[in-house]
């Protein structure tokens, strides 16, 4: 096998086969991605493109076998990020549809619903929307404000939206296709307020034509993903029979009699966002595989195009000779493939959590927790190297047939959608700080300031990220350490987590021991508490890519471009806390810079692993041969 | 006056009329920025609005009276950022038409290429291109291939584009309505190469057939500035008389002979790029103002939108509230009010340097070096400000009608044109690193580690620059100096970009006395030399912004605010050079946070200074409005 070879089996993990299935239909005419198509046309051609791919079975893989799926909720995971290397709105389609309206139907709903529905949502002969998000309320969504309220006396439920602010709003599929949606409403039984709920509300006949009550507005044209109908919905009083309710977490009797297994509303609030995690994996795993596709573009460029070099020298030098060319690239490219390991880990916890039902409740915190991270830093990430890939292709990048204005545009959204990135990591700290003690606690972050301060610093310390605190931080310990052996990058990593996380728990309980508000302690900690979930991420990040690496001394090398310049990144914190000497803190950007020499004559290498079809590179291939054409 | 109106007036400098017109007209039904236009029909909308401001005037300002216009070159700029304020097309259309071929005829042509085509392209009466970059040389323009060879039998140069990769591509006004093309080419005369030179040549008649000879390709739909037609040129050895030569630096007899008053071809290159530094100027100032859109309608929605907060509260908290969100908005405000004020000094050194021709050698380098510096950090913030703001306002910034889709699109390729930012902050670095001795030198970064190495030690910190280091290197000597006092602050950005240059000079010749090769030395110290432009770039910016925070208290606090801010995120060099203890470094941390809770209260009259025409803020105040009707 070539190098690329045994990376690319090492990238692909366990679902190598999946994923050349979604590659060599990326790869067929036709179906590359749009660069300049108009809005309907795009719509069309996606709504086209998924029927496609539902009928030959391709979306329907993580559902029950009875329902023309395989149970494979891992496999999903690794087909959707691949499908990622091409048009994005097909892919947000297929997350619409398959992973956020057949996830909830699935993992919501019970037996009744799944027998009705999920083959027609498979195959796509039913295109439904997931009507979570309000104008008012996005991130706190726990107090959106659509209700339904049981009516026992037509044993149905009403669902209402009670004003504008309270409409549906960007959810996609609404504007054009969606006819049945799962709306998330405050469910009112006997007159008291039960929660957010998820209930099956039909919203066009089959015909196209909008159901009685229901209003829908298109969205209209957006940043990007413009091949998905986005629209926002308004229900006037619209009445469903009550097995409409999907009944999995709570059950409404024919007479009103509210049960549920989940004694604390909150707690099932965020049972039920949990059976959800996987829109947060599916959307962390396409940015990483957007970003993907920026880099072989960019290096590819780098790796013909020639600019300035020695004078009298037969040729210009090639852009990724340039120390700057290869930090900008080579660095997010170790970030990428850090990521994308990272990512395969995900996968397999996802697998485990959805195929295993007696899966602790610890674990499937976990998971949720580290989704929530993954997708933040996966995201940022995408945003960043697109844009740095850009910059490095010049004016030839700002082409739209260059697709770096489809990745950027359609990626934007990521940051935003499946959780704010600014809540998602506030979210991943919450849990971190409490030990997932508060997990189901309010997603508000004044709670999680109350808990904390609520807690003996004792207890905090005791639990198993805290304990080697102690021991790590005395200062410059590791000066001789090998910057280049895992185990210090890890030392490093893990000591920057534990001191953020203890020093954070120091703060938040001290501010509130002195008499301050909640909200003061939680706006003077802000900043820290951030950094603990994304040092969090961090480590967990590296443990992923060091354990990849020990097969590979070429990734073992990238390994430590990640890791070492990430803490080159955060060398003022390290020198700060007397962990790292100013001359140490030298060696580490000398050391990247090193890195990156070592990395380049690879490059080509690395990118070629992604294995990112030809025909989603847009014209870089034709600026290749250009290039090839520049007389020495 | 109010506090915005005060500020304002600081903002607009001693143009307030002039910008104050150009938001009349941004103001204007039918002048509101294009956010959903098929690509031909905005490239019509906008040559029709440029030809409504040349009809009254107001592109010509900086041509000579008798042909139009004011001799204000001051102004121009002035007007061009404001116009910023709005569609980023018409910006761009107007640059090249009024900007850069207008200004290629006025600077680099005499007397009769004034009086025969200044009027006509004042007026819009006559569109042109100019045609610098071409497909193979974007940076490396000093080696572009095209060639004009001068015919003394007819008296005429003969163009030609030797192959694909010496034709000129993104040339803006090419694909529909150029007429005239400045055209930078290789001079041959006598069978000798003069270097590169510019010339006149028709690309269309009158009705707007292609010229015989040439061939001109649309480059198609682009990233975003969908509303200018770039296009490709080849020339087929095509014939123009020898008066198309602007001649002003170099004249070629009827009998061929070459005569220039600069002798060294490098040298007279630069002479005329230098001519051309408006054009940096003006990207870095229309940059400014994209940022100061976008912080408008983030930082609006931030004091509108609520989300979370205090349990049981009567409403939830506003987003500018929360630390992350001030942190996010706040900070780079300071740095595109930093900058802002930084733009006012450059337009009155540009404004000093087109109206005093003994302006003296030196002067002008500096413009030309500030210019190229600041282009690249104002380019790089608007592209991060802009992406945070996007970010900040979630999924309502993802529609079109939000005017971040324009913003981000348009803004993006400002990183790279007129110079790419990493080349031009190189430049930078140069021009200091050689105390602008080698301005005339090879833009080629050898050229300057070849330069630095050739000198003396000794001489090189005799420069002014270098004069005061050996004062200010030891390590924390003002530990207990006020973090707040301007002259601290300064204190620091001073000793860092001084170190910085001492430093990076000792590098580039200690590799070369080590007898290392030109290119290797470059690529080992290239990070550390892009590091010394960025710094005293830094230095010019927070100067510039201190003067002016003099006058104004809120100011001061937000100058403190950009000040320290760069400080946080240099931590980790003062550390590395012990020029900021741990302590001392967390206390900057500290510091910043502050500064952002202090100047929260005064966040919409800050943004309200920049006076963006409500019709460049998209819907936000659509969104302004629902958000009021959030019940309590």
């Amino acid at each position: 096998m070539s190098t690329a070879e045994t990376l690319r089996a090492l990238l692909d993990g366990p679902y190598t086969q999946t994923r050349d299935r979604v590659r060599w239909w990326l790869s067929q005419p036709g179906n590359e991605p749009v660069d300049d198509l108009p809005l309907e046309e795009h719509r069309a051609r996606v709504l086209e493109w998924s029927r496609e791919l539902a009928s030959q079975g391709d979306t329907a893989i993580g559902y029950p076998a009875e329902y023309g799926g395989k149970d494979n909720p891992g496999a999903v995971v690794a087909a959707f990020e691949t499908l990622a290397l091409g048009d994005l709105s097909l892919l947000v389609k297929c997350g619409v549809q398959f992973g956020l309206f057949g996830g909830a139907i699935l993992h919501l709903g019970t037996e009744k619903h799944h027998a009705r529905y999920l083959q027609d949502v498979g195959s796509m002969e039913l295109p439904g929307c997931y009507a979570m998000t309000e104008t008012g309320h996005g991130s706190n969504v726990q107090h959106l404000r659509t209700t339904a309220t049981y009516d026992p006396d037509t044993q149905e439920f009403v669902v209402n939206t009670p004003d504008d602010d309270a409409r549906k709003d960007y959810i996609g599929n609404a504007a054009r296709d969606g006819r049945l949606a799962v709306v998330f409403a405050q469910l009112i039984t006997g007159g008291e307020s039960r929660g957010v709920h998820a209930l099956l509300v039909p919203i066009r006949h089959e015909d196209g034509e909008v159901c009685d009550g229901v209003r829908i507005e298109d969205c209209g044209p957006k940043l990007g993903l413009n091949g998905v109908d986005n629209g926002r919905i308004w229900f006037d009083n619209v009445r469903i029979p009550r097995e409409n309710l999907l009944d999995k977490l709570a059950q409404v009797h024919e007479d009103g009699t509210y049960f549920s297994p989940i004694e604390s509303s909150t707690r099932r609030f965020f049972t039920m966002l949990g059976t959800l995690v996987q829109g947060r994996v599916s959307v962390g795993g396409a940015s990483i595989s957007a970003s993907k596709v920026a880099l072989t573009i960019a290096i590819r460029r780098g790796l013909e195009r020639r600019q300035f070099g020695v004078p009298g020298a037969e040729q210009e030098a090639l852009l990724m000779d340039y120390r700057t060319h290869q930090r900008r690239l080579l660095i997010p490219l170790a970030k990428t493939y850090a990521l994308s390991f990272t990512q395969l880990r995900l996968i397999k916890d996802l697998h485990a959590v959805f195929t295993d039902e007696n899966t602790p409740e610890r674990e499937r915190r976990e998971l949720e927790t580290l989704a929530a991270g993954v997708k933040a830093l996966a995201t940022w990430n995408a945003t960043d190297t697109i844009q740095t890939c850009r910059e490095a292709c010049g004016g030839a990048g700002y082409l739209r047939s260059s697709r770096f204005a489809a990745l950027k545009a359609d990626t934007d959204v990521f940051t935003t959608f499946e959780g704010d990135n600014t809540v998602l990591l506030q979210l991943t700290a919450k849990n971190l700080l409490t030990d997932y003690k508060d997990s189901f606690g309010d997603l508000n972050p004044i709670a999680m300031v109350q808990f904390v301060a609520g807690q003996a610093l004792s207890v905090l310390s005791e639990r198993t990220a805290l304990r080697k605190v102690a021991d790590s931080v005395l200062p410059g310990r590791d000066d001789d350490a090998d910057l280049l052996a895992h185990k210090t990058q890890l030392d490093l990593f893990r000591w920057r987590h534990e001191h953020l996380l203890t020093a954070a728990a120091r703060r938040l309980k001290g501010g509130m021991d002195a008499g301050k508000d909640p909200f003061s302690v939680l706006v003077d900690t802000q900043d820290h508490v951030l950094a603990v979930g994304r040092s969090w991420v961090d480590l967990v990040i590296l443990e992923s890519f060091v354990a990849a690496a020990e097969q590979n001394p070429l990734l073992s090398k990238l390994c430590s471009l990640y890791a070492l310049s990430t803490i080159e990144d955060e060398r003022g914190y390290y020198q700060e806390h007397g962990r790292l000497s100013g001359a140490r803190s030298k060696a580490v950007i000398k050391a990247v810079n090193t890195l990156c020499g070592e990395l380049r004559p690879h490059s080509r290498e690395l990118v070629d692993a992604f294995g990112v079809p030809e025909t989603a590179l847009g014209d870089a291939r034709v600026v290749a041969n250009e290039q090839e054409r520049v007389p020495a």
